[in-house]
C-alpha cells in the first residue's frame, strides 16, 4: 500500500476571510514607492551604507528599507499589503530583490500580499507568470520558488483562454486573482464602459466570465478565489458588478488622491466582510505631507481612520 | 545667452524602416526560454559551472546562454529579438539580469529588441512601466537606467489615459510601442471581437484610438511610433485593421506553433516593408525537433525560410 500525504490546501475566498475577521480590517496598504519620494529615513539610512553601489542597488535597498518602515507603521491596520510591480521592476535586477524583500516583510508582519502586476498573456505566457507571482519553475538544477504572493491581479484583455492558466495554478497554491473588470481611472469609459448590443458593458461582459472561472474556486465562506478591481471612483457600478459577481473578493483602488469614498462601497460587501477590500497607497504613505505628524504616525493615524470607516461600512453600521 | 544641446532623436518608424531595409527582414525571433527546453548546449555548458548557485542563478545563466546562442544562431537573418518578460521574470533577480544580458546580445548583434510584456496600468505606474523598459528612473543616487528596449508590447483594457504615459517615453526616447488590438489566440473572441453598437468591434475602437494616439510619432517613412499587435491567426482581419491604422507598424505574433501563414499577411505590407513584423518563437528555437538537425543550423534555416517568404509578400510578389 503505497500512502500519499494529502495536503490540504484552504481556499483563498476561506483565508481572506479568515484574515479579514481576524485582523478586523479589510484596509490594502498599497507601495508603490518612488525612489524620488521615499521617507527621508529611509533614504538617510540607505545613503550611509556602500556608496560606491551603482545608483540601481542603493534605490532599491532604499526602497525596500521604505516598505519596511510602511509596513511597520501601518500594517497592523491593515489585511494586505499591494506593492506596485512597476515601482520595483524599474530598478532592474536589484529591484526584484526589493519586491521580494518586501514580500517577505508583508509576511512577517502577517499580512497577505497582492502583487498589482496586471498581466495578461496568452498560454504558456500566462502560465509563466502564474509561476513567477504565484507558483514555481521547474528546472534541471531543482525548482525556482516565484514571489509567493496571495495574490494578483490580472488583465483580462485576451479573454478567458488568457486567464485560465492563471487560475489553475493560483487554485493549486490556495491563491487568488483579482482580474480588472471596472478601473479607477478616466479612460476606463473607452473600453470598459462601452455597450457590446444586446449584452451589456465590456466591464458586465468580464464580470460575467470572472464569476464563471470562480465559481469552482468559492470556499465555505462563500467567497470565490477569482476576485475582481473596481475602481472605488465608480460607486454607481459596485451595486451592478455585485450582482453580476455575487461571489468575487473586490479590490477597491483609488481611496483617497483618486476620490474614491469607502462610505459608498457598502454594496462590495453584501457579500461579507471579506467582499471588499479598499486600498490606498499614497494617501496612507504621503498622508505625512499634509498632516505636519512623523511619517510612520500620520500612516498609522490614517490607516486606523480608513480600517475603522470600512468596518462600519461593511457592518451596515454607514453607508 | 545660454545654449542648449539640441538631441536629435530619430523616429521610431524611420528607424524600423532603416532597419527593415538594411537587413533585408522583417522577421522577429522570440524567446520565450523554458529552462526544462533550453538547447542542449546552454544547459551543459551551463551545469558545469557553480554547482554550488542556488537553482535560479545556475537556471538563469542557462536562458542567458540559450538566448546568446539563439541570436548567435538565427539572428542575422531577423530584424529584432521579441523577449518574452515573462519567461525571464519567473526565475527572480537572477532572471531580470538574463534578461539585461539577452538584450545586451541583441544589441550587440544589430538587432532591435521589441521587450513583450504586455503592460498596462494607470497614470504613474504606467509611467513606473516605461521608465522599467524604454526610460531611466530619477533617483537621489543617480539615474537607474530601464532595460533599454527599442519597443514594448502594451495592453489597452484601462483606456487612452493609461496608454499616454508610454506613448510620451517612448516617443521622447525614439522608441515604439506595439498595442495588443487583436491577438492570436481563440481568447481573443471574448472580448476584442465583440461587437459595440455602431462602432465596430472592441478591436476596431483600440484600432481608432492608436491610430489617434500614433499620428504625432509618424516619421518621414510614414510609420508611426504607435503600433499594435496583431495575430497572424487572423487574416480576414488584418486589411480592416490596416485600414482603420494607416501609419501603424503590425506586430504579427503566431506564425508557426499557432498556425499564422505569412502569405496571409499581404494587407499589413500595404504601407511599406517595415508595416508587417512577423514573428515565430518556439517555431524557430524548437525547429531542430523535428527537423533532425543540429539546433543552430535548424534554427537558421527556418529563419532564412520565413525570412524570404516575408520579403516576397512584402514585396508583392506572393500573397
Amino acid at each position: 500500500v503505497t500512502r500519499v500525504a494529502k495536503v490540504t490546501t484552504i481556499a483563498f475566498g476561506d483565508r481572506l476571510t479568515e484574515y479579514v475577521t481576524r485582523r478586523e480590517s479589510q484596509i490594502v496598504l498599497g507601495l508603490d514607492p518612488d525612489p524620488a519620494r521615499l521617507w527621508p529615513h529611509a533614504v538617510a539610512q540607505a545613503g550611509g551604507e556602500d556608496a560606491s553601489d551603482p545608483p540601481a542597488a542603493r534605490a532599491a535597498a532604499a526602497v525596500a528599507r521604505h516598505c519596511r518602515l510602511v509596513i511597520e507603521a501601518a500594517g497592523e491596520h491593515c489585511v494586505a499589503v499591494k506593492p506596485q510591480v512597476a515601482s520595483f521592476e524599474r530598478l532592474g535586477a536589484p529591484g526584484w530583490q526589493a519586491l521580494v524583500d518586501t514580500v517577505e516583510a508583508a509576511h512577517a508582519a502577517g499580512l497577505l500580499v497582492i502583487a498589482d502586476a496586471k498581466r495578461g498573456d496568452i498560454d504558456v505566457s500566462a502560465a509563466a507568470y502564474a509561476q513567477a507571482f504565484l507558483g514555481e519553475t521547474p528546472t534541471p538544477w531543482g525548482p525556482v520558488a516565484g514571489l509567493g504572493a496571495d495574490a494578483l491581479t490580472v488583465s483580462p484583455y485576451l479573454g478567458r483562454d488568457s486567464l485560465e492558466p492563471f487560475v489553475s495554478t493560483a487554485r493549486a497554491a490556495g491563491a487568488g486573482l483579482f482580474v480588472l473588470a471596472r478601473t479607477s481611472n478616466p479612460g476606463a469609459a473607452d473600453l470598459q464602459e462601452r455597450e457590446i448590443a444586446g449584452v451589456g458593458t465590456v466591464a458586465g461582459v468580464v464580470a460575467a466570465l470572472l464569476s464563471d472561472l470562480g465559481a469552482p474556486g468559492t470556499g465555505t465562506s462563500g467567497i470565490s478565489d477569482v476576485g475582481a478591481v473596481v475602481g472605488a471612483t465608480a460607486p454607481h457600478r459596485l451595486a451592478e458588478l455585485r450582482e453580476l459577481m455575487p461571489r468575487a473578493p473586490f479590490l477597491l483602488p483609488g481611496v483617497g488622491r483618486q476620490g474614491g469614498q469607502i462610505a459608498d462601497m457598502a454594496a462590495a460587501f453584501a457579500i461579507g466582510p471579506a467582499g471588499g477590500l479598499p486600498s490606498s497607497s499614497r494617501g496612507l504613505v504621503d498622508a505625512y505631507l499634509s498632516s505636519g505628524a512623523e511619517p510612520a504616525a500620520a500612516a498609522a493615524a490614517e490607516a486606523a481612520r480608513l480600517r475603522e470607516l470600512a468596518w462600519s461600512v461593511a457592518s451596515g453600521e454607514v453607508g
